[in-house]
């Protein structure tokens, strides 16, 4: 298929099922935590699939060749940056399968019906200190800051799209796992599944996954710890599997 | 010095400074969560240390070794247990430094003093299915399970008894990690410091040691992951040096 490149704009592969991703070095380009948080996010056939925040539509599109026979809706509140990602969906022949809308995720309830979704994911920005931001309107800015929307809104937003049972997929900062643990109770999703990702064995933790469960009961399961880098420098094995499978 | 020894009760060398430690097979004895909390815990000359549930008194004899100059004050509900861990403070002629006392931790900010100590440590009881016990008041369930104390009962009286600014050293169970961080918000404990412990690196975690900070800021530090056997089913090199150092 034939899809508009817009200036500043680049194609790349994704290594997978042949698929490919526009994007704008200058606006956004996907990062490690996409791809570690659509190997963590699991959806079976039949299942809705909700991605809150999309940017590049960069998890979607993964999940898809992971996850075939599903139905994902991704909402962007960036103009270009939905279209962008819609321009990708097509650039892939996966518009049966991928819905992008623009939008405001902290209208998703309202915009996909509250108890609508099986399964949410969200890379949501990470940052809470906008403090000292040259430019808030910037689309890294928007991507990386709580400018938009804040932890808050993200899971009160994708606690209400999500059925009773229906699972939420979110990767953020370990720094931040109080607030985020409080926040998913408060909104009835409790944590079940957590997984820490290390730079290197004897680093701290630079990012989190978790996976918790609409009005599911407490029990937390604290997986393997994912190291990202081996005493070389090289990536492990599993981070090797995650990119290639 | 000569110090009684009870029929069943048996001298276990630390490993550490000469010290031992006099344990009841029958009733309890220490294992290595208590070895890698007093690792994990830290106090500086002068601070004022309370263990809460020390059971055999191991915690604080342990960081007695590490922590010399320091004042330890070590609080046990069940009276032969508290006989026996003051028994193994004489062993190891550290009167002057730890003072066990028999009294229940609920009433722990009464005994010592709202607001009169530095640092808490406690290896709590882990378990809150009680339902089934055998035998409700044998030690050993006692040490085990929320039978005289819950975690909530543990997380008050350990802020109530801390100062502003002090620390709170504590061992537990991953699964219920949710429920700790948000009883640690309640009572105004904020976590600061975590680290999982994993038997093997590619098994989930199976304790989890957090340190908080009574009215401290929110940031949480996930330090690398303490992984207890290599692939071969050896102690690693980390887990060898906190038995030895």
């Amino acid at each position: 298929m034939s899809v508009l490149i817009r200036p500043g704009e680049r194609i790349d592969d994704l290594q997978r099922n042949g698929y490919r991703i526009i994007q704008d070095p200058q606006r956004f380009c996907f990062g490690m935590d996409a791809v570690l948080l659509s190997a963590f996010a699991a959806a079976q056939p039949g299942e809705r699939v909700l991605d809150l925040g999309t940017g590049t539509g960069v998890i979607p599109i993964l999940m898809a060749a992971r996850y075939p026979g599903t139905k994902y809706d991704a909402l962007e509140i960036q103009l270009d940056m939905a279209d962008m990602a819609r321009r990708s969906v097509e650039l892939n022949g996966l518009q049966d399968c991928i819905t992008v809308s623009c939008g405001d995720l902290k209208e998703a309830s309202e915009i996909y019906g509250a108890g609508s979704r099986d399964v949410i994911t969200v890379n949501p920005p990470y940052m809470n200190e906008n403090h000292g931001l040259t430019n808030p309107s910037d689309a890294k800015a928007i991507a990386r800051h709580e400018i938009m929307c804040c932890l808050e809104d993200v899971i009160r937003e994708s606690s209400a799209c999500l059925r009773s049972g229906g699972r939420f997929y979110m990767i953020h900062r370990p720094h931040r796992l109080v607030e985020i643990f409080s926040l998913m109770r408060k909104y009835h999703l409790e944590p079940k599944r957590m997984r820490l990702v290390f730079p290197r064995e004897d680093d701290e933790a630079k990012m989190v996954l978790v996976e918790g469960s609409r009005s599911g009961g407490a029990w937390l399961r604290c997986e393997p710890p994912l190291i990202i880098c081996d005493a070389k420098g090289n990536y492990t094995a599993e981070v090797r599997d995650i990119y290639e499978n």
